[in-house]
C-alpha cells in the first residue's frame, strides 16, 4: 500500500533468511548507502533476523539507479521503480535513487510469514506515482510536538510513499520556528517549545533522506497571534494579545503599512535560507477582518486605492507578499482565499474548501492541491477520506491541460484536539488511505480490499516506532490506575469521537483551553473503530442472508454478549476513576445494546416476528445509546437497531 | 517500591492538578533542575496534564536540599530523604541533592487515581537506603545493547532507586568502546557495533545526572578472546582467533610476558581517564587455563617462580594488575577468583558463587557484593531473587565489622539470549526486586505484597519508555504474520523459558550462535507468567477451603475452559508459520490440561472421588504437559496435577 500501478504476479517465493544480501550497482551515493541501511534495519525489525555483512556470491537483491538525486528534492521528480522478484533473486531498478527509496518500501511490504519461513511472492512490478504531490500538514502551533515524533511521521510517510511535510509552523497559539533577526517571535509568541535552526536542518535532512520535501506554512495576515506578542506593530488592531486566543476579533497583520513588508522582506529572507524547497506556504486562510473594519487609517488606506472589500485589501497584501517570495526564489502556495485575479499564474492554491474551487483555479491557469475531504481531524474512517479524488466532481469535466494543473493533495492533521501522545493514531493508518488515493491509479477504489492492506500496514508503521496502535494502552491504563484495563478496551473498542467540529463548539463553551489536558477517553480512542467495522460487515452478511448465516449469526451473539456483560465487569472501574466517571452512561448504552441486540436475534432464531410493542419500547431504549455521550459515539448501536427492525420484519434503509 | 525505611500514613490526601507547582529552596544547581524538570516530564506522562510554567503563591511541592552533589558520585554518598505530604502541599528534605532525585522517585510512585482526580496520599516517609552499592550488570558484549536502550534503563534503575551500572564492556563475542590508543580492539574485535569515546561520556553524564555511577569491566585475563583478533600477542596461545568462538580452549592472556603488562598499563590509562568512577572492574572470572598448561614458556616461568597452580599465576597477575589500577587511582573489583592472600585488602570481590565465598572474603578483610541468586539470564522469578539477601546464610554469622565489608549487591543481566528488542523484559520488572532488597530494610520481605507493588511500578515503567511489556506485542505479531493475535497471547502467558543454563548444552550442542534470530516463542515470552503465578494463588486458596471457594472455583474454570479452546483457536496460525510450528505440541498440551482440570472440578463439584484409573491416565497425559517443549514450560500443568490428585482425594506436596 499504495498500490503499485502495475502488479503481475508470478509463481514460487524468494526466501528471506540469514543469508539475505544486497548489491548495489549503478549509481551509489551516501543518501542510497543510508537507505540500504535502514532498508536493512527495517528488514531486520520485521523479521528478528540479524543481518550482517557478508559477501555473497549471488546477491538477494540487486539495486540499480541510473542517477542519483538533486540536493535539494524536486516537485515532479523521478520516483518511478521496477521490482522484478524470482524464486532466485530480486532485482529493483530505477532512473533515480529517489525511485528506489519507493520500491524498497514496496519490498518490505512483501515480506511474508510463510510456514517454509520469512519470503517475498515472486511478482513484477512496475509502479510510478499518480500525482507529484502528495503530502502531510502537521500543525505544530496549537500543540507542539517534537522533533522525534515528527521524525517518527516521516519515516510512516515514506513507508506509504508520500512526498511532502507541509508544516504549518505558525499559528494563533504559537510561533515554533527560531528567527535570529526577530527573536521575540518565538521569545514572547510561543510558550518556549520550539525549534531551533539547527534542529530545523537537521530535521530537513532527515525527511530528504526519505524522499520528502518540507514546505514551510507561516500563516498571514490572519492566525497571526503569535507574531504580534513580540511585534504588536504588525497589527491591524491596538491589542493586547495574549496566546490563550479567546479574542473576540481575530488579530490580522496591517497590510497598509511600509514597516509590515519590511518586517516580512527580512523574516522571509531568513525562513528562504532555511527551508530549501522551491515552495513557500504564506496561509492565507480565515481572514476575518474585523480588525481591518475597525481601524478607520486601514478604511482610509482601502477607500484611497478604491478596494471594494477585504478581499481586495487580501489580495493587495497577497500580491506584495507574493513578490517578496518571489524575490526569494520561491514559489508561493497558499490556502483557496489567495486566489484573485491580480496574483500571477505561478503561485499554488491549497483547497480546503473543495474540487469546485480546485476546478476553478485551474481553469483559470493556476496549480492546485486539494485537502477538502482530507483533513483527518474530522475523526472520518478511512473509507470516506479514500472516496474524495482530487479529480472528481466539479475537476472530472477538467481538459487535460488544466487537470495537469492538479499537483495532488494533502492530508491535514490540524492539531486543536492532539498531543504528541495521541498524534500518530489519529494520523495512522487513516493517512495510509489519502496517501494510496494520491499514489495509485484513479481506477484502484475498492473499498475492501483498501482496509484488508490498512490493517497489514498499520503493523508495519508499528515496527517503525510508530505508536498509533500501542499508546492507547498507556493512556487508557492511566485512567485504570493499577486496575485490569481489559474491560476498558471492550468499550474504547467499539467508540468513535464525535465528528466534524462537533467536539466544541466555541460560540456556546468560549474559547479552546490549549493546556487543558487530552487525557479523557475522546483523547484515546481511534478516530475509528475496526471493531465497529468488523460487526457492520457481520451484520450486513446475515441480513444478505436473510438472517440464515449461522457463522455470521454466531460470532454477533459473541460480541453482543460480551458487550452485555461488560458494564458490569468495568463498572468498579469506573466508580474509581474521576476521568472514567464521564462514560458510565455509556458503558450503561453498550449493556443495553448488547441486551437488545440478543432479544432481536432470539426473535431472528425463532423465525417469529418480534412484537411491534417491543420493537418500539427497544429502539426507544437505544436512543440514549445512539446519543453523543462524553463526546463519544457508541458505533454499533444503529448496528443493534437494524437488527432490532428486522427481527420485527422491517428494514431499515442503511 | 522500594519499600522505603519507614512510612506514617496520615489522613487525606493532595491533589495533583493543573495547579501543581514546585518551589526549590536551598541548595539549586543545573544537575537538580534537570531532575525537577525530568520529574514533572514525567508527572506529565502519569496523569496527561502539561505542566505550564507559572508562579504560585503556595507551592505544592517544595525542595530543599542542604549540599548539592559532587561532580563524580562517591560509593556511600548521603541518599536519604524526608517526604512529608499533607493535604494541603509536600515538602521533601534531604542532606544533598541526590537525596532529592531518591525522594522524587517516591512521589511520583505515590500519585494514584481517585475518584477526585489524582492525588498523592498524606504520609510521612524518613528513608535511606540498606547498602551504598545496588547495581544492575548489563552486558554488552554478547549482544550489543545500543545506548538508547541503555538509557531507558538507567531511566529504570532510578526508578527503582538503584545507584550502579556495570558496564561488562568486553568478552570474548565482542569488545565495546573506542580505544584511541588500541584501534584495533574494535576495529577486529567487533562487529563494527561499540561505543565511541564521545558517547561513552555522554552516557555517563546521563547516568550521572539521575545519581547512577558507572563501573566498567574490562574481563581479564579470561573471556578475552575479542582483544586477541586485533592484538594476538596478548594471547597464551597461537590463534587464530574470531569472535563466532567454539575454540575447544578459551583464550587467556599471556601473564608471563612484560609486554602484555605494558599494553594493559596504557589501556588502563586510557580507559581510566574516560571512566571517572572510582571503582575499576577486571574481570578475572572463569578461567580454565587450558591455553596456559598448552604453553611450555608458561609453565617453564610458572616452576621458575614456585608457583603450584593456575590460581597462583592469576594471583600474579592480579596483583600486576592491581597495581596497575592503583596508579590511576583507581580500586580493583574483580570476581570470586581474584580472592587470593597476596592481594591488598582494599580491593572489591563480587560474588557470582554465594554468600559462603562472601562471608570468607568479608572475614579475610575484602568488601564484598553478592550476585549470586541475583543473575536475571537464569529465568528465575522474582520471588526466588527477592527471597536472596546479602547477609543470609554463611553472611548471617559475621560480626559488625565484617558485615559492614559487604557493600551490596547486583543484579546480571548477562546477554547470551537478549537482543535490544527483548532485554528489557528480561531485566524489568524482575529487577525491581533485587532493587527493593538491596535498598529497603533487612526485614521487609512479604512476597505477596512484593508482587502487588511489582505490578504497580511495572505500569509507571512503562511510561518511561521502557518496552518490557509493549514489546512482546510486536514480537507475537511478527510470529503471527498479519494474523490475529489474541489466541497466540492465551498460549504466551501461561508459559515461560526453560531455567538455568539449560536452554543450551554447549557440550552436546556445540558453540551458541550468537547471530541466531531471537525470534522464536522462548525469546518473546516473559521470564515469569504472571497468569500462572495468579492461577496458583486461585487453586491454592481453593484446597485451603477444601475446594468450597466457589469464586476461585468460578475464575478457575473459566481459564481452564479458556485453555481448553485455545488450541482449537491457534492451531490454523500456527500451521501459517515456520516460526510457531515448534510450539503445535505446546498448545495442544494446554488443551489437554485445561480438558484435565475440568474434569477433576467436576469431580470436586460432584463430592465424589475420581476413580484411580482416570486419575492416573489424566497424570499420565499431563507428562508431556509438564515437560520442556520449544524450550518452554507450561507453567500451569503441575496445577493442574494438583487439581486431578485433589480430585482423587490425594494432597500432592507442594
Amino acid at each position: 500500500m499504495p498500490m503499485p500501478e502495475n502488479v503481475q504476479i508470478g509463481s514460487g517465493q524468494l526466501a528471506v533468511d540469514r543469508s539475505f544480501s544486497i548489491v548495489v550497482t549503478g549509481v551509489h551515493d551516501a543518501s542510497l548507502d543510508r537507505e540500504v541501511h535502514r532498508f536493512k534495519t527495517q528488514l531486520s525489525r520485521q523479521t528478528g533476523i540479524p543481518f550482517w555483512p557478508k559477501a555473497a556470491a549471488t546477491p538477494t537483491l540487486t539495486i540499480h539507479a541510473d542517477h542519483g538525486r538533486d540536493a535539494v528534492q524536486k516537485l515532479g521528480e523521478d520516483e518511478s521503480y521496477d521490482l522484478a522478484i524470482s524464486n532466485s533473486g530480486a532485482k529493483l531498478t530505477a532512473p533515480t535513487s529517489l525511485g528506489i527509496l519507493r520500491g524498497l518500501q514496496t519490498f518490505l511490504q512483501l515480506v511474508q510469514m510463510t510456514p517454509s519461513g520469512f519470503a517475498v511472492p515472486a511478482v513484477a512490478i512496475k509502479d510510478q506515482p499518480r500525482f507529484p504531490w502528495r503530502g502531510l500538514l502537521i500543525d505544530v502551533s496549537r500543540h507542539f510536538i517534537p522533533l522525534d515524533v515528527l521524525k517518527r511521521n516521516i519515516d510512516g510517510m515514506a513507508t506509504v510513499k508520500m512526498n511532502v511535510l507541509h508544516w504549518h509552523l505558525s499559528d494563533d497559539q504559537g510561533f515554533r520556528v527560531e528567527s535570529k533577526a526577530f527573536p521575540k517571535l518565538t521569545g514572547m509568541g510561543s510558550d518556549g517549545t520550539y525549534y531551533t535552526q539547527a534542529e530545523i536542518r537537521d530535521f530537513i535532512a532527515y525527511a530528504h533522506d526519505r524522499g520528502i520535501r518540507v514546505v514551510p506554512e507561516f500563516d498571514m495576515p490572519g492566525h497571526s497571534d503569535s507574531w504580534f506578542l513580540g511585534y504588536p506593530e504588525l497589527s491591524s488592531g491596538a491589542g493586547p494579545y495574549t496566546l490563550e486566543g479567546g479574542a473576540a476579533i481575530d488579530p490580522i497583520m496591517d497590510p497598509t503599512r511600509e514597516e509590515t513588508y519590511k518586517f516580512l522582506e527580512k523574516f522571509i529572507a531568513e525562513m528562504a535560507r532555511l527551508f530549501p524547497d522551491a515552495y513557500f506556504h504564506i496561509g492565507g486562510d480565515e481572514v476575518d477582518g474585523k480588525q481591518w473594519d475597525a481601524n478607520p487609517k486601514i478604511q482610509a488606506f482601502k477607500r484611497a486605492h478604491g478596494m471594494k472589500n477585504n478581499q481586495d485589501l487580501q489580495a493587495f497584501f497577497n500580491q506584495r507578499l507574493q513578490k517578496i517570495v518571489a524575490r526569494n526564489h520561491k514559489i508561493m502556495v497558499g490556502w483557496d482565499e489567495i486566489l484573485h485575479p491580480d496574483l500571477p499564474k505561478s503561485i499554488v492554491v491549497q483547497s480546503w474548501r473543495g474540487q469546485a474551487s480546485l476546478a476553478a483555479a485551474a481553469r483559470q491557469g493556476y496549480s492546485g492541491l486539494l485537502s477538502h475531504g482530507y483533513y483527518l481531524d474530522l475523526m472520518w474512517p478511512a473509507g470516506r477520506h479514500y472516496a474524495v479524488d482530487p479529480m472528481s466532481d466539479a475537476a472530472a469535466d477538467l481538459n487535460p491541460d488544466e487537470k495537469s494543473r492538479i499537483l495532488g493533495g494533502e492530508a491535514c492533521m490540524w492539531a486543536e484536539w492532539v498531543s504528541p501522545e495521541n498524534i500518530d493514531s489519529h494520523i495512522w493508518p487513516r493517512n495510509a488511505a489519502i496517501a494510496e488515493r494520491l499514489w495509485s491509479p484513479q481506477s484502484v477504489t475498492d473499498v475492501a480490499s483498501m482496509y484488508v492492506r490498512l490493517q497489514a500496514v498499520s503493523l508495519n508503521l508499528e515496527w517503525l516506532g510508530l505508536t498509533h496502535r500501542s499508546a492507547r494502552t498507556h493512556m487508557l491504563q492511566r485512567m485504570a490506575g493499577d486496575a485490569d484495563i481489559s474491560a476498558l478496551r471492550v468499550l474504547a473498542d467499539v467508540v468513535e469521537p464525535v465528528k466534524d467540529y462537533s467536539r466544541w463548539d466555541e460560540a456556546k463553551q468560549g474559547p479552546i483551553d490549549f493546556h487543558a489536558p487530552l487525557n479523557r477517553m475522546i483523547d484515546t480512542v481511534y478516530p475509528e473503530s475496526d471493531t465497529a467495522r468488523h460487526f457492520r460487515d457481520l451484520v450486513q452478511a446475515d441480513a444478505q442472508s436473510g438472517f440464515k448465516d449461522k457463522a455470521a449469526e454466531e460470532e454477533i451473539r459473541s460480541w453482543l454478549t460480551l458487550w452485555r456483560d461488560n458494564d458490569a465487569r468495568l463498572h468498579p472501574l469506573l466508580e474509581q476513576s474521576f476521568l472514567l466517571q464521564e462514560v458510565k452512561p455509556l458503558s450503561e448504552s453498550l449493556a443495553e445494546a448488547g441486551a437488545a441486540g440478543l432479544l432481536a436475534l432470539d426473535y431472528l432464531g425463532k423465525g417469529e416476528p418480534c412484537p411491534e410493542s417491543l420493537r418500539t419500547s427497544q429502539l426507544a431504549l437505544l436512543e440514549r445509546a445512539k446519543a453523543r455521550q462524553a463526546d463519544l459515539l457508541l458505533m454499533v448501536a444503529p448496528l443493534v437497531e437494524q437488527l432490532i427492525d428486522a427481527s420485527a420484519g422491517q428494514v431499515r434503509p442503511n
